[in-house]
């Protein structure tokens, strides 16, 4: 393991990502994993099924990963067992499969499991995951939510997450569940971070540097509030639409980057087609 | 009849606004087209429904206007009826009811009576409607369309409206049938107009001076495509994604307000709240 200061590679994916015929997301993840050479500990602890695990494990040894484990977490004692925070510490690359975001954070959260996590992406370490897997990554979690276009007070409920990062929250099946009021209504709270909308099939690889590059064959929707100048959160009552003016919105395709530190998108490989 | 050389009010509506207890939005319809003076002219063409436009007199009626008529179009041969073109000529209010959208500008596009209603709000009369009613009254119309939140190519049919203005294009039922895609994609042709995303039981009212203020209990999104920096609707095809950097979005709630010329977006009074 040669881990270097620089944080590692952080992996959001929408959800059902392409897993038979062109599994360009999980290949990829490989790669930035360490390629060959990758060490992956799944951690299906989100999923309900008895064989996300196994079936993760099969999929990425079949990408080309040197060496693949599950590491179930079903109780919160899961989370201080030596044998598993010793294999934490080898892996080059963690996922999270998909599943319910609240069992990761209620059996993971504060455990020195979680703690480890976080700190090996500090020192270099890819951590990756889909739907809720996806969800749990960064400091603020939305933890469930309504449907539809426009925001409304009370259509989010936010949740401590892993806290990878706190510059951004993100949401998942984002077009296909139409969360976008909801994404919105998390950033009306506080404006500061920037929201991240994912497609299924879809993944925004955010490398150690804070520019994220889309993959896959739906969009990333970016949210960034950095301009909002004002926001009705304080004012509106359960159920009512909040008034938020000054969003900037980005739609970004495959190949297109966003920068979360300098907030630039750039269409990438997109602008020479 | 005293219009002035100021263009009149134009006011869409998102559909489904309130008629029987609290008709905030027909009310303030008749309190811009003449108050205690308005003459009303109803035209229920987008409507397969015997009864839209006698219901709709009844509301204006009971909401004070003057005078009220519905003036149903069934028929292209409808348009150039010297006794309906005199009709309009006395309005001081026009007002579309929802139905398909598609009826109105198949029967009434470019005939006599569609002229006189452009000119007419040219020269100071209030034009309005609601659902098809409101999509009807630009110059570029969402005919119809795939829902979700992101945009993709085809998702989206424009046609050719009423013409009022080409300033906008407009959507309703907005958040209720997630819109927001189909809006963004209308866009990504040509970013010159500003998208209208109207929920339904709320309103735009856009006065003389194209500032659009909010009425009702949802929201309007604007989507302000004026800093685009890049969009790949060229490059892309049917049903794929679509990428788009540096729109601009203000979510608003009633009393909150847009220019559509100056594209500043303000609170109103929501600010003092």
């Amino acid at each position: 393991m040669e881990a270097g200061e620089q944080r590692g590679w952080i992996v959001p994916i929408g959800g059902a990502e392409e897993k038979e015929s062109a599994p360009r997301i999980l290949k990829r993840f490989v790669n930035v994993s360490g390629g060959r050479d990758a060490d992956i500990v799944v951690i299906p602890t989100a999923s309900r099924q008895s064989d996300t695990g196994a079936r993760y494990e099969k999929i990425f040894r079949e990408l080309g990963a040197e060496r693949v484990d599950a590491l179930d977490f079903a109780h919160r004692d899961d989370g201080k067992r030596e044998d598993r925070l010793r294999r934490i510490e080898q892996a080059t690359g963690i996922f999270f499969t998909g599943g319910n975001q609240l069992r990761i954070s209620t059996i993971l959260g504060g455990t020195a499991a979680a703690k480890l996590i976080r700190s090996r992406n500090a020192h270099g370490i890819t951590v990756g995951g889909t739907s809720a897997g996806a969800s749990i990554l960064s400091e603020h979690m939305i933890a469930f939510g309504d449907e539809g276009s426009s925001p409304k007070a009370g259509s989010v409920r936010l949740a401590p997450g892993l806290g990878l990062t706190n510059r951004f929250v993100i949401d998942q099946h984002f077009r296909q569940r139409d969360r976008l009021g909801r994404l919105v209504t998390a950033l009306a709270f506080n404006p500061f971070a920037v929201g991240i909308g994912l497609d299924e099939d879809t993944a925004a690889f955010i490398a150690p540097d804070n520019t994220l590059e889309v993959e896959g064959t739906g969009a990333v929707t970016v949210v960034d509030a950095d301009g909002v100048e004002f926001s009705s959160m304080a004012q509106v009552e359960e159920g009512q639409p909040v008034c938020l003016l000054g969003l900037t919105v980005h739609i970004l395709t495959a190949g297109a980057t966003f920068n979360l530190h300098t907030r630039k998108a750039s269409a990438g490989t997109l602008a020479d087609g």
